[in-house]
């Protein structure tokens, strides 16, 4: 393990057995690193529902897992298949694991044949990650700061995660020197979890209230955002954890660069525009508490987007494993993805 | 009190009795309304200290009531002023009014004439506020939404409130239909006391991520963002609660006018510009744990300022009691406040 500490690396929130899925409960992070081990599909689906595993490629992999757990105890794929689509109906990675798992089983697959294709969804997303990591950390000058949002590391990915994944490779490589994370409210995704990574990797960093951004970029401390994508559109506008559009905004004005590292199963080029992204309006309880102690008066009530859209115009580069998108528009997009 | 809460403007947080000062105590709210009676100048810098009344009119009013306490307890009152100024050594408006009841002592004022100055600091300040919101209020178009940000209620004035002064009044007269809290991380300032005060006050207004801020205002829904102060350079520069400054560059970015509203007693003639201002950093603890709970690793650190510097160019409208200056710059302020 030292050469992963070493490497800021060390992280795998979700781990294979061979009989079983251990997974890393992020419910109880950063208190308490326990571990789940998930035995049969439906173990899996409902650790996917309750959030014991998040980001939206942690989620393809362990669903992924579950279907070979389904598999090696015999029972009824499609309705397998169904339940596992079922636990976060709008993680599109979760619908790509399972696409390919359900065509392997349309082909006859036996457990052995499964068990390598969930392998290879696992192995290539680290491949992904990687690839983007050192792809995103070129672009990067020496002695740099930057600054991320949510969490986008190995705990949302099968390891060394896209954002975080380029933040990790340009800290290795002596081109990144300072690391402020945003908290990321309402859930707190970059206290709880990034600050728990990056502490537990070994990579010196600072939390900031994500409304001292602005401040923190006009004292000259940082030279590049980083964050990951929920969805990417044809024309390269990004939707991602709300918060992101605000970051960018303030990045432009003071001259910083904005990144967007993402998987290309992100890219969504059925989608033409960001206008078309819908954005889903969480309970306004999830701001009216905190901790579970009640923050606000009664009878309150609060408006709670979950993501919002950075247009294109904004972003400076969007890296995905195929490649680095510079001012990405509807044209770079088109040349390194093809229409749908 | 029918009035008062027809004109939304119900709440006096500080409540001179004759032979007593009763403050309600901020660090209870939302969850209760309980008040603390303050019998002796001592009790009175105590609860200035320990937060009980927080917001810098209110802290000058109640420091000046303090004083009356000590003259009628017959104390020996340069000791009891100095007590006081040291409750919270930066708060401008703690030594200003700390200042006119000296001047009063110093001229050989009886309790009489001591009660009739701390009267008078509290009336200005309540006049100065609806002067304000006059103001203020007469420069936003009917039908506008507007975002606030901390808390500059009747919570932190006399009554009435400075940013949330112009609130109040903008929709008394119709012109405001849409109000938005920001919550004001770290301390949540927005969410705990703005909201109880605008839900007390009969204002519907949906309380927000700091983060969703820019998010907000591009779907349209914002006309004005309208804060207030804790010093104006004499450039315009404007010192307020962190994220302030993300708000200008946002509103800006999408056409959103920007309101800045104070008394005059904020503006700081002596200082040059905004980057002369220092910005106080806070304990990073105030983002490690949120209502008592760790929410963040241990090892982890932070980066917490309390203020930062919106710069004039990015402010469309200065509100002080004594007028209104648009598009401020150091022209603009000379022409209303003299040189120091």
């Amino acid at each position: 393990m030292m050469t992963a500490i070493a490497d800021h690396d060390s992280i795998r929130a979700v781990q294979w057995c061979g009989d079983c899925l251990r997974l890393l409960d992020q419910r109880r992070l950063p208190a308490e690193e326990s571990w789940l081990e998930c035995r049969s599909a439906q173990h899996v689906r409902d650790a996917i529902a309750d959030l014991v595993v998040r980001g939206a490629p942690a989620i393809g992999i362990a669903a992924a897992w579950g279907v070979v757990l389904a598999a090696q105890a015999g029972e009824d794929m499609p309705s397998v298949l169904r339940d596992l689509r079922a636990a976060r109906p709008t993680a599109v990675n979760l619908m790509w694991a399972l696409d390919r798992m359900g065509t392997c089983i349309e082909a006859g697959a036996d457990v052995q044949a499964l068990t390598r294709e969930a392998q290879a969804i696992q192995d290539e997303d680290m491949a992904a990650n990687h690839r983007m990591g050192k792809l995103g950390s070129a672009l990067i000058d020496r002695s740099s700061g930057v600054l991320t949002h949510c969490n986008t590391g190995s705990l949302a990915t099968s390891g060394f995660g896209t954002a975080l994944g380029v933040i990790r490779a340009g800290v290795a490589a002596g081109r990144i020197e300072r690391v402020f994370a945003g908290e990321t409210r309402p859930w707190l995704q970059g206290a709880r979890l990034t600050m728990w990574e990056l502490v537990r990797d070994g990579i010196p960093a600072k939390l900031i209230a994500d409304s001292a951004a602005a401040h923190l970029m006009r004292g000259g401390q940082v030279q590049w955002v980083i964050i990951g994508a929920d969805r990417i559109a044809a024309n390269g506008d990004v939707a991602n954890k709300i918060g992101s559009y605000a970051l960018a905004i303030a990045a432009r004005h003071h001259g910083v660069k904005f990144m967007v590292v993402a998987p290309s199963t992100t890219v969504d080029m059925a989608t033409a525009r960001g206008e078309d992204i819908e954005i889903e309006l969480r309970d306004p309880k999830e701001l009216l508490a905190i901790a579970g102690v009640r923050t606000v008066v009664d009878g309150a009530s609060a408006w709670n987007p979950v993501f919002d859209v950075t247009p294109a115009s904004l972003i400076d580069a969007i890296v995905t494993e195929c490649g680095v998108i510079e001012r990405p528009d509807t044209e770079g997009m088109r040349a390194m993805f093809p229409a749908p």
